[in-house]
Protein backbone atom coordinates (compact mmCIF):
# COMPACT_ATOMS: atom_id res chain seq x y z
CA UNK A 1 0.00 0.00 0.00
CA UNK A 2 1.38 3.29 -0.88
CA UNK A 3 0.80 6.44 1.52
CA UNK A 4 0.82 9.84 0.53
CA UNK A 5 0.43 13.48 1.59
CA UNK A 6 -0.68 16.06 -0.99
CA UNK A 7 -2.13 19.37 -1.30
CA UNK A 8 -5.05 19.94 -3.00
CA UNK A 9 -6.50 22.71 -2.82
CA UNK A 10 -4.39 24.76 -0.66
CA UNK A 11 -5.02 21.92 2.11
CA UNK A 12 -2.91 19.17 3.22
CA UNK A 13 -4.18 15.99 2.76
CA UNK A 14 -3.64 12.48 3.58
CA UNK A 15 -4.12 9.11 0.93
CA UNK A 16 -3.55 6.11 -0.46
CA UNK A 17 -2.05 6.21 -4.13
CA UNK A 18 -4.18 3.67 -5.99
CA UNK A 19 -3.07 3.53 -9.90
CA UNK A 20 -2.99 6.87 -10.41
CA UNK A 21 -6.02 7.55 -8.40
CA UNK A 22 -5.28 9.11 -4.91
CA UNK A 23 -7.68 7.95 -2.21
CA UNK A 24 -8.22 10.06 0.69
CA UNK A 25 -8.10 8.64 4.23
CA UNK A 26 -8.83 10.26 7.63
CA UNK A 27 -7.41 9.01 10.91
CA UNK A 28 -3.93 7.63 12.47
CA UNK A 29 -1.70 6.61 9.44
CA UNK A 30 -0.25 3.96 11.44
CA UNK A 31 -2.98 2.52 13.58
CA UNK A 32 -6.50 3.13 12.56
CA UNK A 33 -7.83 4.95 9.60
CA UNK A 34 -10.86 5.18 6.99
CA UNK A 35 -11.50 6.06 3.35
CA UNK A 36 -13.19 9.18 3.33
CA UNK A 37 -14.80 8.47 -0.08
CA UNK A 38 -13.22 11.75 -1.55
CA UNK A 39 -10.84 10.55 -4.67
CA UNK A 40 -8.42 12.80 -6.62
CA UNK A 41 -6.27 12.67 -9.87
CA UNK A 42 -2.60 11.99 -9.12
CA UNK A 43 -2.10 14.59 -11.67
CA UNK A 44 -4.54 17.36 -10.04
CA UNK A 45 -2.89 17.62 -6.96
CA UNK A 46 1.02 18.35 -5.80
CA UNK A 47 2.62 15.31 -3.38
CA UNK A 48 3.94 16.59 -0.68
CA UNK A 49 6.29 14.92 2.01
CA UNK A 50 4.77 11.52 2.62
CA UNK A 51 4.95 12.37 6.22
CA UNK A 52 6.38 14.78 9.16
CA UNK A 53 8.68 12.89 10.57
CA UNK A 54 8.88 12.53 14.69
CA UNK A 55 12.10 12.62 14.69
CA UNK A 56 14.81 11.51 11.60
CA UNK A 57 18.03 9.30 12.48
CA UNK A 58 20.89 9.12 9.86
CA UNK A 59 23.91 6.57 9.95
CA UNK A 60 26.76 7.64 8.16
CA UNK A 61 29.37 5.85 5.36
CA UNK A 62 27.23 2.82 5.44
CA UNK A 63 28.11 1.31 2.46
CA UNK A 64 30.49 -0.73 0.48
CA UNK A 65 30.84 -0.79 -3.95
CA UNK A 66 30.89 -4.56 -3.69
CA UNK A 67 30.24 -7.47 -1.42
CA UNK A 68 33.55 -8.66 -1.22
CA UNK A 69 34.57 -5.50 0.77
CA UNK A 70 32.15 -5.86 3.71
CA UNK A 71 34.21 -5.75 6.94
CA UNK A 72 33.83 -9.05 8.75
CA UNK A 73 33.37 -7.49 11.75
CA UNK A 74 31.02 -4.67 12.64
CA UNK A 75 31.80 -1.45 14.14
CA UNK A 76 30.91 -1.15 17.65
CA UNK A 77 29.37 2.12 17.30
CA UNK A 78 28.30 3.07 14.33
CA UNK A 79 27.75 6.38 13.26
CA UNK A 80 24.45 7.65 13.78
CA UNK A 81 23.15 11.39 13.25
CA UNK A 82 20.32 13.19 13.80
CA UNK A 83 19.06 15.58 11.02
CA UNK A 84 15.98 18.16 12.26
CA UNK A 85 12.33 18.12 10.89
CA UNK A 86 12.44 21.05 9.79
CA UNK A 87 14.75 20.38 7.19
CA UNK A 88 11.80 17.54 5.41
CA UNK A 89 10.87 19.05 1.87
CA UNK A 90 8.96 17.14 -0.53
CA UNK A 91 9.50 15.99 -4.48
CA UNK A 92 10.02 19.01 -6.76
CA UNK A 93 10.68 21.31 -3.93
CA UNK A 94 13.92 23.43 -4.05
CA UNK A 95 16.99 22.27 -2.16
CA UNK A 96 18.11 25.87 -1.38
CA UNK A 97 22.10 25.89 -1.43
CA UNK A 98 23.64 27.55 1.84
CA UNK A 99 25.38 31.41 1.75
CA UNK A 100 29.03 30.10 2.93
CA UNK A 101 29.29 27.74 0.38
CA UNK A 102 28.40 26.73 -3.48
CA UNK A 103 28.29 22.80 -3.57
CA UNK A 104 26.66 20.26 -1.41
CA UNK A 105 26.39 16.65 -1.97
CA UNK A 106 23.70 14.58 -2.97
CA UNK A 107 22.68 11.42 -1.04
CA UNK A 108 20.19 8.58 -1.98
CA UNK A 109 18.81 6.44 0.55
CA UNK A 110 16.26 3.97 1.64
CA UNK A 111 14.49 5.22 4.51
CA UNK A 112 12.22 3.22 7.10
CA UNK A 113 9.80 5.04 8.87
CA UNK A 114 8.52 3.49 12.16
CA UNK A 115 5.23 2.60 12.69
CA UNK A 116 5.13 1.07 16.75
CA UNK A 117 7.02 2.44 19.46
CA UNK A 118 10.04 0.54 19.76
CA UNK A 119 12.51 -0.26 22.76
CA UNK A 120 15.35 -3.43 23.25
CA UNK A 121 13.89 -4.97 20.18
CA UNK A 122 15.87 -8.11 18.68
CA UNK A 123 16.98 -8.07 15.35
CA UNK A 124 14.85 -10.88 14.18
CA UNK A 125 11.50 -8.51 15.17
CA UNK A 126 12.58 -5.11 14.35
CA UNK A 127 10.60 -5.20 10.51
CA UNK A 128 7.67 -5.29 13.26
CA UNK A 129 8.13 -2.40 14.31
CA UNK A 130 8.49 -1.05 10.62
CA UNK A 131 5.52 0.90 9.08
CA UNK A 132 6.90 1.25 5.65
CA UNK A 133 9.33 2.56 3.53
CA UNK A 134 10.25 5.62 1.35
CA UNK A 135 13.16 7.29 -0.48
CA UNK A 136 15.20 9.91 1.18
CA UNK A 137 18.12 12.43 -0.27
CA UNK A 138 20.03 13.29 2.80
CA UNK A 139 21.65 16.80 1.18
CA UNK A 140 24.74 17.17 3.16
CA UNK A 141 27.08 20.38 2.97
CA UNK A 142 30.79 19.17 4.29
CA UNK A 143 31.75 22.59 4.20
CA UNK A 144 29.71 23.30 7.48
CA UNK A 145 31.60 20.23 9.59
CA UNK A 146 33.32 21.14 12.38
CA UNK A 147 36.62 19.98 12.70
CA UNK A 148 36.13 17.81 14.96
CA UNK A 149 34.11 16.15 13.35
CA UNK A 150 30.91 16.91 14.30
CA UNK A 151 28.29 16.90 11.15
CA UNK A 152 25.18 18.63 12.45
CA UNK A 153 25.41 22.02 11.18
CA UNK A 154 26.18 20.55 7.75
CA UNK A 155 23.14 18.51 7.84
CA UNK A 156 20.65 20.51 8.89
CA UNK A 157 20.05 23.31 7.12
CA UNK A 158 16.07 24.19 5.45
CA UNK A 159 15.57 21.78 2.45
CA UNK A 160 18.30 19.12 2.97
CA UNK A 161 15.99 15.65 3.77
CA UNK A 162 14.03 15.66 0.65
CA UNK A 163 11.41 12.78 1.13
CA UNK A 164 8.85 10.90 -0.83
CA UNK A 165 7.17 9.73 -3.32
CA UNK A 166 5.39 7.49 -1.33
CA UNK A 167 5.55 5.19 2.30
CA UNK A 168 5.53 1.63 0.79
CA UNK A 169 4.38 -0.76 3.13
CA UNK A 170 5.22 -4.20 1.07
CA UNK A 171 8.33 -3.53 0.30
CA UNK A 172 11.34 -6.33 0.57
CA UNK A 173 13.95 -4.01 1.47
CA UNK A 174 16.41 -6.87 1.91
CA UNK A 175 15.63 -6.92 -2.88
CA UNK A 176 15.69 -3.43 -3.54
CA UNK A 177 18.27 -1.11 -5.23
CA UNK A 178 19.10 2.62 -4.07
CA UNK A 179 19.43 4.65 -6.71
CA UNK A 180 20.55 8.33 -7.90
CA UNK A 181 20.46 10.11 -11.44
CA UNK A 182 22.50 13.37 -11.56
CA UNK A 183 21.08 15.35 -14.78
CA UNK A 184 19.95 12.39 -15.83
CA UNK A 185 22.89 10.79 -15.45
CA UNK A 186 23.17 7.38 -13.26
CA UNK A 187 25.34 7.89 -10.43
CA UNK A 188 24.44 5.45 -7.42
CA UNK A 189 23.12 2.32 -7.90
CA UNK A 190 23.89 -0.13 -5.27
CA UNK A 191 21.28 -3.15 -3.86
CA UNK A 192 20.99 -3.09 -0.01
CA UNK A 193 23.29 -6.14 0.96
CA UNK A 194 25.63 -3.64 0.54
CA UNK A 195 24.90 -1.99 3.57
CA UNK A 196 28.05 -2.27 6.27
CA UNK A 197 25.47 -2.28 9.35
CA UNK A 198 22.17 -4.02 8.26
CA UNK A 199 18.70 -2.97 8.72
CA UNK A 200 17.87 -5.67 11.36
CA UNK A 201 20.98 -4.86 13.51
CA UNK A 202 20.76 -1.08 12.98
CA UNK A 203 17.08 -0.43 13.81
CA UNK A 204 18.00 -3.32 17.08
CA UNK A 205 20.67 -1.18 18.07
CA UNK A 206 18.97 1.84 18.08
CA UNK A 207 16.44 0.43 20.22
CA UNK A 208 18.97 -0.53 23.10
CA UNK A 209 19.47 2.87 23.21
CA UNK A 210 16.47 5.10 22.82
CA UNK A 211 12.84 4.08 22.43
CA UNK A 212 11.57 4.26 18.75
CA UNK A 213 8.46 6.31 18.18
CA UNK A 214 5.96 6.14 15.24
CA UNK A 215 7.13 8.72 12.80
CA UNK A 216 10.72 8.52 13.35
CA UNK A 217 12.67 8.02 9.88
CA UNK A 218 15.74 5.91 9.79
CA UNK A 219 17.85 7.48 6.81
CA UNK A 220 19.94 3.67 6.48
CA UNK A 221 22.95 5.70 4.60
CA UNK A 222 23.84 5.80 1.00
CA UNK A 223 25.55 3.52 -1.77
CA UNK A 224 28.67 5.39 -2.96
CA UNK A 225 28.67 7.73 -5.79
CA UNK A 226 27.63 10.17 -4.04
CA UNK A 227 29.04 13.85 -5.87
CA UNK A 228 29.29 17.46 -5.34
CA UNK A 229 26.43 19.66 -7.31
CA UNK A 230 25.56 22.88 -7.55
CA UNK A 231 22.84 25.41 -8.60
CA UNK A 232 21.05 24.23 -11.31
CA UNK A 233 21.26 20.70 -10.80
CA UNK A 234 18.66 18.13 -10.80
CA UNK A 235 18.88 15.06 -8.91
CA UNK A 236 16.60 12.16 -9.10
CA UNK A 237 16.67 9.73 -6.25
CA UNK A 238 14.85 6.00 -7.15
CA UNK A 239 14.12 3.07 -5.20
CA UNK A 240 12.25 1.59 -8.43
CA UNK A 241 9.62 0.02 -6.31
CA UNK A 242 8.79 3.28 -3.88
CA UNK A 243 8.93 5.77 -6.55
CA UNK A 244 11.07 8.75 -7.99
CA UNK A 245 12.15 11.86 -5.98
CA UNK A 246 13.44 14.93 -8.16
CA UNK A 247 14.63 17.52 -6.90
CA UNK A 248 16.27 20.91 -7.99
CA UNK A 249 19.12 22.88 -6.57
CA UNK A 250 19.11 26.56 -6.21
CA UNK A 251 21.36 28.91 -4.88
CA UNK A 252 19.76 30.93 -1.83
CA UNK A 253 19.61 33.89 -4.10
CA UNK A 254 17.42 32.17 -6.71
CA UNK A 255 15.40 31.06 -4.01
CA UNK A 256 14.63 34.39 -2.46
CA UNK A 257 13.57 35.53 -5.96
CA UNK A 258 11.11 32.89 -6.65
CA UNK A 259 9.33 33.20 -3.16
CA UNK B 1 5.01 33.20 34.67
CA UNK B 2 5.99 29.74 35.72
CA UNK B 3 4.45 27.01 33.32
CA UNK B 4 4.04 23.39 34.82
CA UNK B 5 2.85 19.84 33.24
CA UNK B 6 2.22 17.62 36.09
CA UNK B 7 0.08 14.48 36.91
CA UNK B 8 -3.10 14.40 38.83
CA UNK B 9 -5.13 11.20 38.75
CA UNK B 10 -3.34 9.92 36.39
CA UNK B 11 -3.88 12.53 33.51
CA UNK B 12 -1.63 14.79 32.14
CA UNK B 13 -2.25 18.55 33.06
CA UNK B 14 -0.46 21.66 32.14
CA UNK B 15 -0.64 24.55 34.28
CA UNK B 16 0.58 27.75 35.84
CA UNK B 17 2.57 27.27 39.14
CA UNK B 18 1.95 30.88 41.49
CA UNK B 19 3.41 29.98 45.03
CA UNK B 20 2.24 26.74 46.31
CA UNK B 21 -0.99 26.32 43.59
CA UNK B 22 -1.37 25.14 40.28
CA UNK B 23 -3.71 26.71 38.65
CA UNK B 24 -4.83 24.13 35.50
CA UNK B 25 -4.89 25.54 31.88
CA UNK B 26 -6.11 24.72 28.38
CA UNK B 27 -5.09 25.43 24.70
CA UNK B 28 -1.37 26.35 23.28
CA UNK B 29 0.26 27.22 25.82
CA UNK B 30 2.64 29.37 23.44
CA UNK B 31 -0.44 30.85 21.93
CA UNK B 32 -3.53 31.25 23.49
CA UNK B 33 -4.51 29.58 26.20
CA UNK B 34 -7.17 30.34 29.41
CA UNK B 35 -7.69 28.64 33.24
CA UNK B 36 -9.86 25.67 33.42
CA UNK B 37 -10.96 27.11 37.02
CA UNK B 38 -9.46 23.91 38.61
CA UNK B 39 -6.72 24.42 41.38
CA UNK B 40 -4.06 22.10 42.70
CA UNK B 41 -1.62 22.05 45.52
CA UNK B 42 1.39 21.20 44.10
CA UNK B 43 2.20 18.78 47.02
CA UNK B 44 -0.80 16.63 45.61
CA UNK B 45 0.62 15.80 42.76
CA UNK B 46 3.97 15.19 40.78
CA UNK B 47 5.96 17.22 38.24
CA UNK B 48 6.44 16.36 35.33
CA UNK B 49 9.30 17.58 32.37
CA UNK B 50 7.34 20.95 31.65
CA UNK B 51 7.26 20.72 27.94
CA UNK B 52 7.34 17.73 24.91
CA UNK B 53 10.30 19.46 23.14
CA UNK B 54 9.53 19.36 18.87
CA UNK B 55 13.21 19.36 18.93
CA UNK B 56 16.57 19.57 21.45
CA UNK B 57 19.24 21.25 20.16
CA UNK B 58 22.38 21.10 22.51
CA UNK B 59 25.69 23.10 22.24
CA UNK B 60 29.10 21.29 23.03
CA UNK B 61 31.92 22.93 25.27
CA UNK B 62 30.40 26.44 25.94
CA UNK B 63 31.99 28.03 29.17
CA UNK B 64 35.40 29.26 30.26
CA UNK B 65 36.05 29.33 33.88
CA UNK B 66 36.43 32.85 34.18
CA UNK B 67 35.86 35.68 32.15
CA UNK B 68 39.51 36.53 31.00
CA UNK B 69 39.62 33.07 29.60
CA UNK B 70 36.82 34.29 27.08
CA UNK B 71 38.51 34.02 22.87
CA UNK B 72 38.83 37.27 21.54
CA UNK B 73 37.07 35.31 17.90
CA UNK B 74 34.23 32.96 18.16
CA UNK B 75 34.18 29.66 17.04
CA UNK B 76 33.18 29.51 12.72
CA UNK B 77 31.33 26.41 13.35
CA UNK B 78 30.26 26.07 16.99
CA UNK B 79 29.90 22.18 18.16
CA UNK B 80 25.92 21.57 17.72
CA UNK B 81 24.43 18.44 18.48
CA UNK B 82 20.60 16.97 19.05
CA UNK B 83 19.15 14.85 21.43
CA UNK B 84 16.46 12.53 20.58
CA UNK B 85 13.04 13.98 22.27
CA UNK B 86 12.54 10.32 23.84
CA UNK B 87 15.35 11.33 26.46
CA UNK B 88 13.28 13.32 28.29
CA UNK B 89 12.96 13.06 31.96
CA UNK B 90 11.25 15.16 34.47
CA UNK B 91 12.15 15.96 37.91
CA UNK B 92 12.61 13.11 40.98
CA UNK B 93 12.93 10.42 37.80
CA UNK B 94 15.76 8.13 37.65
CA UNK B 95 18.65 8.74 35.10
CA UNK B 96 19.59 5.13 34.06
CA UNK B 97 22.88 4.41 33.31
CA UNK B 98 22.93 2.28 30.21
CA UNK B 99 24.27 -1.12 30.04
CA UNK B 100 28.48 -1.01 28.73
CA UNK B 101 29.72 1.68 30.82
CA UNK B 102 28.95 2.29 34.82
CA UNK B 103 30.14 5.86 34.78
CA UNK B 104 27.82 9.15 33.02
CA UNK B 105 28.15 12.66 33.29
CA UNK B 106 25.88 15.13 34.54
CA UNK B 107 25.81 18.66 32.48
CA UNK B 108 23.78 21.47 34.53
CA UNK B 109 22.26 23.72 32.23
CA UNK B 110 20.25 26.86 30.88
CA UNK B 111 17.37 25.10 28.71
CA UNK B 112 15.91 28.05 25.96
CA UNK B 113 12.48 27.17 24.81
CA UNK B 114 11.57 28.46 21.36
CA UNK B 115 7.96 30.31 21.09
CA UNK B 116 7.54 31.37 17.42
CA UNK B 117 8.79 29.96 14.81
CA UNK B 118 12.36 31.83 13.52
CA UNK B 119 13.93 31.89 10.73
CA UNK B 120 17.25 34.17 9.34
CA UNK B 121 16.54 36.06 12.98
CA UNK B 122 19.29 38.46 13.77
CA UNK B 123 20.71 38.81 17.29
CA UNK B 124 19.18 41.87 18.78
CA UNK B 125 15.58 39.95 17.90
CA UNK B 126 16.26 37.06 19.10
CA UNK B 127 14.39 37.28 22.66
CA UNK B 128 11.38 37.62 20.90
CA UNK B 129 11.53 34.59 19.70
CA UNK B 130 11.88 32.74 23.31
CA UNK B 131 8.68 31.37 25.62
CA UNK B 132 11.14 30.63 28.39
CA UNK B 133 13.65 28.91 30.11
CA UNK B 134 13.91 25.93 32.26
CA UNK B 135 16.90 23.65 33.83
CA UNK B 136 18.53 20.83 32.05
CA UNK B 137 20.30 18.46 32.67
CA UNK B 138 22.51 17.05 29.51
CA UNK B 139 23.41 13.56 30.57
CA UNK B 140 26.34 12.34 28.71
CA UNK B 141 28.28 8.74 28.47
CA UNK B 142 31.61 9.29 26.97
CA UNK B 143 32.01 5.41 26.40
CA UNK B 144 29.98 5.80 23.78
CA UNK B 145 31.54 8.31 22.05
CA UNK B 146 32.62 7.43 18.43
CA UNK B 147 36.12 7.88 17.71
CA UNK B 148 35.42 10.27 14.85
CA UNK B 149 34.60 12.90 17.19
CA UNK B 150 30.40 11.88 16.90
CA UNK B 151 28.64 12.17 20.03
CA UNK B 152 25.51 10.95 18.87
CA UNK B 153 25.13 7.73 20.74
CA UNK B 154 26.38 9.46 24.52
CA UNK B 155 24.09 11.60 24.13
CA UNK B 156 20.81 9.87 23.07
CA UNK B 157 20.48 7.07 25.78
CA UNK B 158 16.35 7.04 27.11
CA UNK B 159 16.45 9.34 30.25
CA UNK B 160 19.54 11.42 29.62
CA UNK B 161 17.37 14.57 29.33
CA UNK B 162 16.06 15.69 32.52
CA UNK B 163 14.13 18.94 31.94
CA UNK B 164 12.49 21.08 34.56
CA UNK B 165 10.59 21.99 37.41
CA UNK B 166 9.27 24.36 35.13
CA UNK B 167 9.11 26.66 32.24
CA UNK B 168 9.78 30.86 33.66
CA UNK B 169 8.77 33.32 31.52
CA UNK B 170 10.23 35.60 32.82
CA UNK B 171 13.88 35.58 33.37
CA UNK B 172 16.64 37.53 32.38
CA UNK B 173 18.95 34.81 30.88
CA UNK B 174 22.26 37.31 31.62
CA UNK B 175 22.03 37.60 35.01
CA UNK B 176 21.46 33.89 36.46
CA UNK B 177 23.94 31.19 37.35
CA UNK B 178 23.63 27.52 36.32
CA UNK B 179 24.57 25.27 39.17
CA UNK B 180 24.66 22.06 40.14
CA UNK B 181 24.98 20.00 43.13
CA UNK B 182 26.46 16.55 43.42
CA UNK B 183 25.30 14.41 46.53
CA UNK B 184 24.52 18.06 48.30
CA UNK B 185 28.27 19.16 47.07
CA UNK B 186 28.57 22.08 44.79
CA UNK B 187 30.09 21.05 41.53
CA UNK B 188 29.13 23.78 39.49
CA UNK B 189 28.02 27.13 39.83
CA UNK B 190 29.07 29.95 36.82
CA UNK B 191 26.85 32.94 35.38
CA UNK B 192 26.16 32.78 32.07
CA UNK B 193 28.48 35.53 31.07
CA UNK B 194 31.13 32.77 30.89
CA UNK B 195 29.34 31.24 27.80
CA UNK B 196 31.45 31.09 24.63
CA UNK B 197 29.46 31.75 22.09
CA UNK B 198 26.14 33.96 23.96
CA UNK B 199 22.76 32.69 23.83
CA UNK B 200 21.84 35.90 20.90
CA UNK B 201 24.67 34.79 18.72
CA UNK B 202 23.66 31.23 19.45
CA UNK B 203 20.27 31.15 18.54
CA UNK B 204 20.56 33.81 15.91
CA UNK B 205 23.14 31.15 14.56
CA UNK B 206 20.63 28.49 14.48
CA UNK B 207 18.06 30.12 12.49
CA UNK B 208 20.56 30.58 9.76
CA UNK B 209 20.69 27.12 9.30
CA UNK B 210 17.20 25.88 10.29
CA UNK B 211 13.62 27.25 11.17
CA UNK B 212 13.47 26.80 15.06
CA UNK B 213 9.96 26.12 15.67
CA UNK B 214 7.91 26.45 19.10
CA UNK B 215 8.86 23.50 21.46
CA UNK B 216 12.51 23.98 20.04
CA UNK B 217 14.22 23.45 23.28
CA UNK B 218 18.49 24.56 22.89
CA UNK B 219 20.78 23.57 25.48
CA UNK B 220 23.40 26.23 26.03
CA UNK B 221 25.99 24.35 27.30
CA UNK B 222 27.13 23.49 30.78
CA UNK B 223 29.71 25.82 33.08
CA UNK B 224 33.21 23.97 34.03
CA UNK B 225 32.58 21.23 37.02
CA UNK B 226 31.19 18.64 35.12
CA UNK B 227 31.90 14.84 36.79
CA UNK B 228 31.95 11.41 36.20
CA UNK B 229 29.15 9.78 38.60
CA UNK B 230 27.43 6.12 38.97
CA UNK B 231 24.77 4.38 40.36
CA UNK B 232 23.47 5.78 43.43
CA UNK B 233 24.22 9.38 43.22
CA UNK B 234 22.14 12.00 43.10
CA UNK B 235 22.47 15.65 41.17
CA UNK B 236 20.50 18.55 41.57
CA UNK B 237 20.96 20.91 38.76
CA UNK B 238 19.86 23.97 39.89
CA UNK B 239 18.96 27.84 38.35
CA UNK B 240 17.62 29.99 41.51
CA UNK B 241 15.21 31.71 39.33
CA UNK B 242 13.42 28.82 37.82
CA UNK B 243 14.20 26.09 40.32
CA UNK B 244 16.24 22.63 41.16
CA UNK B 245 15.95 19.50 38.99
CA UNK B 246 16.45 16.46 41.18
CA UNK B 247 17.65 13.06 39.71
CA UNK B 248 19.10 9.67 41.02
CA UNK B 249 21.42 7.58 38.67
CA UNK B 250 20.69 3.97 38.65
CA UNK B 251 22.15 1.04 37.06
CA UNK B 252 19.82 -1.03 34.38
CA UNK B 253 19.56 -3.61 36.77
CA UNK B 254 17.87 -1.58 39.00
CA UNK B 255 15.62 0.49 36.88
CA UNK B 256 14.94 -3.04 35.53
CA UNK B 257 14.05 -3.98 39.32
CA UNK B 258 11.65 -0.87 40.17
CA UNK B 259 9.59 -0.69 36.82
Amino acid sequence: MKFVRFNANSTLLTGVLDGNQIKEISGNMYTEWDYTGQVFNQSDVKLEAPLQPNQIIGIGANYVSKVEDLPNELPEIPVFFFKPTSSVIGPEENIVIPKGTEQVKFESELAIVIGKEAKNVAEEDVLDYVFGYTVGNDVTAPRFFHQDGHWTIGKSFDTFTPLGPVIETELDPFKVRVEAKLNGVQKQDSGTDLMIVPIRRMISYLTQVMTLKPGDVILTGSPVGAEFVGAGDIIECEIKEIGSLKNTFVSVKESVKTN
